[in-house]
């Protein structure tokens, strides 16, 4: 399921591509609204290509001027398949996180997920996979001013995998000065149905402990399975020109980044029922709905959120 | 007269295209020289697409960084034609407004649309076209931190629309909060000449009562005629090799944003005279000077402005 | 060595491209660490095309939000070759500084080019080119809030320029009010050598008096002769599947601004060696080692510098 456009001529190929994501979203603090918009979620605009057999690159930025995401030169020349990426990329860690935001089945990623997330990060990471595993070792910068060093390595088996079926099971650490998290992944995914976990625990970079999990199951009604691919899932795509639908709901607990529903970095149970229309392989409408309570306080928030998501 | 440059595969095609506008601008206030100037207008990339029959989409941002312009999705599934577009777009309000700043034939928009005008907004807009009749109407948020919502509808009827004429009407009324105004609209086009002008009453953001209006003719020297699509002109495009040659005018009084010629936004009367280039469907090269006197203070103000334009 | 990949329908052509640039540096003054930190050096895109016959354009934008590069609107229609150029662009000044990022042979420029260099600038230029010679005069606006005026010219001139061997010499000079210098430029290729000095003596804009020199030589074991055209070097190219190798070295003494190696603006002595792997004609490896003293404050400083280089 590439996306983008490709262009090509004898010594280069080029592929455009980007994601438009638009929210209207309406949150409550302890029953008052604090948060009814309309905005912009994601602008991006991606060129990448191969240059010769044995080098590649990916350029994505935010349309908004807010900055670069993807921004690396890949060696790909190993016999083995594996590769070397240099530059701002994806750090190997967390199921929910490396799963690209045009692709995750529930619209916001998990509390807990958001607080270790650090999106991109500057960096040099060998990659592989060797049968149904997947491996990956990373040195990285944080991006505070001293740029400390560290790094982050993953590592996913799947025992499972079947055109129609996936057992994904994964552990990822890092270790980036005062950003340390030890993460754990399950999966099944089976027709049209599939579950997901994550347990992480580790202290943040404002040197908080902190842990949580969430629990995710989906099922499409249109009878389409959820892709999987090299330790990531993707994102549906319609068998039929009518579209297809999927329900999905999540329970997560535990310390996390609860601001979705205004409860800030805490402690708090969350549940979260949504439904997603895919009208074609580029076009997703969803919308969700997430009640929680902090686990101390007692305060309470939710948030429903309609998305606008086109990918090209 | 479709700009940008079209690639396509089996599944997408996307058009790239952009705007480069450079000004030399020299401005008095009473006489003083207050700037005296060459400086980048505008510079832009777009890319848009359609997505299977039904979707199509466009991003557009500025390439100094100061962020996105169009960024939306829009459906254009209706058998009947009309379309939704969903994201950051133009509010439906004001003929010189929805006029692309590479197609208007005054250099810079008249005092009292800038004093109106928002630029890009982010909201959801429904649009169609019955005969010789259009209409628009969207919901809308301002930019405020507050976020206030509000909608603005556009109806517009060209009794008169041949080949080599036109006679365009249109009302318009936008509410979002404190910026609410009636706009009213005329034009004319025949062969070479055309004449157009607005009136525009309301109050602003500020929460001030405004009113303005403005009066623009233009004779094509090379006989070409301004194009007029779906309510709104488009560029003069040359029908010969050595490019059209355009004289315009305008007369404008009332209150408006005055700032180009350094009266800022009060209550003025101003005149502007004009002369554009279009060496081909590409590149225009345009002069104008502007006069003007404020009605209370009696300030006087002037700017004499040249144009450099490449659109792709 | 055309960069980028070409598009073109019946009306226009377009070329897209750009250029990611990671550096790894780790930097000394009087043998303590300062710095030691992997970044992004650059990261642009670009479009460029061609209209009808006689005009073309150039867009080029740092992907990071940080703002356009070149961004220019060019007039190629005369018979006899030179072009105006109008907006962002090179302020013809420096052999060193006119030579491309991607393909100077030393990482970084020496102190005093970077003390002298304006980047980008915005004016119009006319260009040209007769026999082996070269000569540009441009206007330009400084990037200073009152916006002082000026010009920048250059000429060139190649007594000895055949396939495998160029002698050049250049002089330029600028004055944009307090920015005013001239420079001295002599470069020699023959096969696998090459040698360049420069030679810069003015005033900053910040009003002080400054002058510094450079001398640079290179040499490629793998037989490739460094590019030379229209009075600037070129990127080595590989003439083999298996990449080529070039060693560099440096000596620059005088003021400039020194501060990759923790010296600041001063007046410095410094020398630098390096060796560039260029594994095709599109990505390209490079270490330098750099080391200085100041000359009245005996402060040292050095710098190891990694970078990894892709264009496209």
């Amino acid at each position: 399921m590439a996306e983008g456009l490709k262009i090509q001529n004898s010594d280069l190929n080029l592929q455009f591509g980007g994601r438009i994501q638009y929210d209207y979203n309406r949150s409550e603090e302890n029953n008052q609204v604090d948060e009814d918009d309309f905005n912009l979620r994601r602008g991006r605009l991606f060129v990448k290509g191969n240059i010769s057999e044995n080098w590649s690159f990916k350029t994505q930025f935010n349309v908004d001027g807010s900055g670069a995401e993807d921004l690396y030169l890949r060696y790909n020349g190993f016999d083995s398949g594996q590769t070397i990426t240099i530059g701002n990329q994806n750090m190997p860690f967390g199921l929910e996180e490396l799963t690209s935001s045009k692709d995750i089945s529930v619209l916001e990623r998990s509390a807990i997920t958001e607080l270790f997330a650090v999106g991109k990060a500057e960096g040099i990471q060998f990659n592989g996979a060797l049968g149904n595993q997947t491996y990956a070792l990373g040195l990285f910068t944080d991006n505070d001013v001293d740029s400390e060093k560290g790094f982050a390595a993953r590592y996913t088996f799947s025992p499972v995998k079947t055109q129609s079926s996936v057992l994904h099971l994964g552990v990822a650490y890092k270790n980036i000065s005062d950003d340390q998290a030890l993460g754990l992944e399950a999966a099944f995914a089976t027709g049209p149905f599939h579950i997901q976990a994550e347990y992480t625990d580790g202290t943040t970079e404002s040197n908080n402990d902190a842990s949580g999990y969430y629990v995710q199951a989906g099922y499409i009604f249109t009878g389409e399975t959820r892709p999987y691919k090299g330790g990531k899932f993707k994102r549906v795509s319609p068998s039929s020109k009518s579209g297809a639908w999927e329900a999905v709901a999540r329970y997560e607990d535990g310390d996390g980044n609860h601001s979705d529903i205004e409860l800030g970095t805490t402690d708090a149970t969350a549940y979260t029922i949504g439904l997603n229309y895919y009208a074609n392989k580029n076009v997703r409408l969803g919308i969700n709905y997430t009640d929680g309570e902090d686990n101390n306080s007692n305060d309470t928030g939710n948030e429903l959120r309609l998305r606008f998501q086109v990918t090209f």
